[in-house]
């Protein structure tokens, strides 16, 4: 079968198309067909050095969706044929995080899902969901659930809160249509007309110019006449993280989900405890939070932001086209 | 100015229209003139003798909107004009209950708001939502605060998750409304197939009719792949709470809020075991549920289901109205 | 090796000691040499056919500790000679429970412990607590767990709250060696002047006589100058639960852990509603809820209560005591 | 009656003593003779003028304890001669922090409690402990209270955590004391040998030298066996916030109190994201977290450590004495 290996630490050239012999199923596992993978700036940050000391070589990528082509003993949970998401962090199923069961991860350290066909354990699979196509649903596992699990699981936002989002990456966009379908108002910022616009088009109340507006909390301040949003998903780091909480009510929560521009993060310290803010660090989320994501995503029936598709054999391109930030919504792979 | 007075426990026919001298507001307090108010089952209970033990004569009902007319000595938190609901648990501003909050309400002990005056102090009283009528608006201080209590404070209700209300009346037909502003999916009980059609008007995704199944729970179950609800609103008592118990999931919610059938609740304790149920006593919730609770309506331009609404000379229609149990939604009194 | 059979559901006479051979450990699994087991009220109405309808023969009991005495393949989480207790619920990791996950039982529907030797997966089993004897450990998995959910997962005991517990069983004891290690004050029932005694010397503040006090949510009311507890261990069901509610304060928690009196439990709804109480029903916890446990029994050297003890021949007078209803902590079986 | 004022801000001589006539308690309030107050490095910040712009000449110091010694119209909460805290934040009750409630203040905007007697509302103060002097009970509104907030409300302390606490000051002891009553063990961290011996004294399991250690959270995961403390409670900012997240397990909670080296804190992101950390920002806390306080420490008979005691024409001294760092536990005036 095709795959795709990361064979050195030196940026996207390193990686090289190959073949490898066709996974079997072992007791418990199930093998999966992948139609369609998506890209994580985690991927990005792998290949070029910055990010992870995994054995190399890998086949990189964690977020897919495919079949299921083959069942190895006792596997009761999925048939042939079932459209199916693996699980990025392979071994949480449920509650909150803890040391033995994030250690296991797609991508890296584990072998991911830029590959023809994979084994995963049938418990570290979830069904996709029905209204979705493969590239659709292969949007999930991380930008979906990390989402879901900043506004419902660790936060716990309700109808008519006001949620802020950063950009226009494929987990604030998740953020902003999870928010909406759970009835709170979205104010997002973006730098670009059209990006603007399409983030309009998906329900946000109100978009921030931030270049016209570098201090885009104080307008939050203003749109929120005067008590700040409940709830902040920054994927920036760096100053923004004092910009965010400097965004929120008394009371209020930051979730701290990317470092764009920077990887510390800054507090104002008397003015967090003036609002009393929570911070939440997300870092994906369990199978349960998975699976409630799907749920949500079949009764609202959202469809994720896919933004440019490349064939299996422009991999190289669809990096390149993370690398250069001028996406909206999730850079894709189809298989065929 | 007019009020009417409860002077007996004896029925309905206690209910006796009266004058009162008009009260001035103290310091802190506002004085309101009421436009709206809704009847409760407590209101009837009250008037029957068969809840609580106030000393009479009271002026009756909970529920109301009304208009801030005069300012007490330093209340700067509203102006004159204001559309304004004061609240039903008049000193409970926030977290939950405690007994030295709980004791004083609205229409018993203290005086209601069946007058066409009311002072209350400014801190017990919320501003009406914009998009709300008087009418409107006086549904919300016991029924729509019960439902947020039950769906969002006690309870913790996300997008995807499946609700179950029984029967039309107010706090169900919220607890409908609220639960669909959520992005959950709502299943219904009705034995009227035109209730059951005006609730699947107002977002229900299934209705059933509880005469025709009175195991209803296994139709939940059966609509849900044998997964079960994530959440149960019982408004009934007896032993439907063991029904309530049998159409959640593993490790679902059922709240309890009413007992039309029967004052004693009945639990099947290995099938509650075997759920790991969790089973929250609602008794309405604070100020800051009800601006939350506001919020929302206002987000989702949410519009209470107001049922027949009688004149202020009509009060004994309107308490017969309730008590033969034919409404659908809240009960109102419009004053002028 | 030797093992016992429940070979029918037709009383403690159905237990038969016979061979088995000795199991092999497959990938993953852990052999483990049984030491101790203890019993619980499940594995009597088990062995009586009033609970489960499980395939027989069957292995009963559910709570043990052990030598690891052989590793399967891949089994890095323990070494031989570790000293470990087999988990209950075989799958539950972390987290609230789900359907999934809460199939798997040792002692019913999959085999138990009283065997000299059993396989489990090495994941569904912990490390005994270092201070402990084996008898002791023992008494964890079903007992201490329990417990430990009642008052620190589902509820949430903090320094200074009031506990009551209800006669002196497995759970009951636990519940308060934990509280007092917790910084909680206990309240105990009994109507033994012997046990009052034992549970005073565990460190319960008052021991209420059910007998003399049939009523005795009333005491409780009493000893906590009309507030009422923070906590209530109900193990007992039926009328119970109600006196339960009535002994606790406004927004407090009663945790339904068992059903010693009645399988219905009632509630009284006005008088639940005044108090806003929660009622969470318990079943057993997860792998993390264990090792919080441990943690807990260590830096408190918290030494579980074991009752009389029997030897592995004598496990018909051990469920013979344990239906009388006499004992002081758990029945325990010694196995060598 | 004697009081204080601070009439700059241009330091601890700018507070000086005069004379204002005894306040008369109004409708619901009470009048309360002060008998000992405490300090903290607000306080000493107001001072100094690097915190808040309050309307001069005010009377500083927030905490207190006194006797009631007059009760305005209609007050039924207290007696005459009782002894009572009153609260810092005067009109936070319960639940989260919400904007209209933390405004008020004593020691700023409002005037504080340095004075013979002072006025305050009836609610907006609670019942001593049983058990303490008015020395000790003074210790309590702030320091007190922020660390029941972080241990207990905004975070959830079990038996057998593992708490690190910074340095000896009062939130720091406090955190210490009452995470020993709730069973969990503690690490400190102290550069004085004196200091940390008293810190053992207390129940600290170990003291870390971050002088002979300045990276103390590598010293941290060495005492937990690699796996890192449930909670700590960070006073100190800046970088030291980057070590403090580095010192939690995955999942565990860091809880953000004071700014001793710098008002803005760091995080590493890719580390806090690792261990998936919850940082919560304390402000102090409400009247039923200062109950819950309370009936802790009159549970477990714990005494607050009161550090050097000034008398009230001492005042400079105390502020200088806090000024120069070197005291262990909370700095006191006795007011006769």
């Amino acid at each position: 079968m095709k795959v795709v290996e990361l064979r050195a630490r030196t940026g996207i050239e390193s990686l090289v198309a190959c073949e490898r012999p066709l996974p079997q199923p072992g007791p418990g596992e199930i093998l999966v067909r992948i139609k369609a993978a998506t890209l994580n700036y985690r991927d990005l940050a792998i290949a070029r050095g910055s990010y992870g000391s995994f054995a190399l070589p890998i086949v990189p990528l964690s977020d897919a969706c495919g079949e299921v082509s083959a069942l190895g003993e006792g596997v009761a949970r999925f048939a042939v044929g079932d459209a199916v998401c693996p699980l990025y962090v392979m071994d949480w199923m449920s509650g909150p995080p803890q040391a033995d069961v994030v250690a296991r991860r797609l991508g890296g350290p584990q072998d991911g899902v830029l590959a023809q066909y994979v084994c995963v354990p049938a418990r570290s699979a979830v069904r996709a969901p029905r209204h979705m196509s493969a590239l659709e649903a292969a949007t999930l596992p991380i930008a979906g659930v990390t989402a879901w699990q900043a506004l419902f699981v660790q936060g716990r936002v309700t109808p008519g809160d006001v949620v802020v989002v950063q950009g226009t990456g494929g987990v604030s966009m998740f953020a902003l249509q999870l928010a909406r379908a759970a009835g709170a108002s979205v104010i997002a910022t973006s730098a670009s007309q059209d990006k603007a616009q399409r983030a309009r088009a998906l329900g946000a109340r109100e978009v921030i110019d931030y270049r016209a507006h570098p201090d885009w909390q104080r307008r939050v301040m203003e749109l929120t006449d005067g008590r700040g949003a409940d709830h902040v998903i920054d994927v920036v780091g760096g100053a923004n993280v004092a910009r965010s909480i400097g965004a929120v009510r008394i009371g209020g929560t930051v979730s701290l989900i990317g470092f764009l521009d920077d990887t510390r993060g800054v507090i104002d310290l008397p003015e967090a405890f003036r609002r009393v803010v929570t911070l939440n660090c997300i870092s994906v989320g369990s199978r349960a939070a998975f699976e409630a994501l799907i749920a949500a995503t079949e009764a609202s029936e959202l469809r994720p932001v896919v933004g440019r598709v490349f064939g299996f054999d422009e991999v190289h391109a669809a990096y390149e086209h993370l690398a250069a930030g001028a996406h909206f919504g999730k850079v894709a792979i189809a298989f065929e």
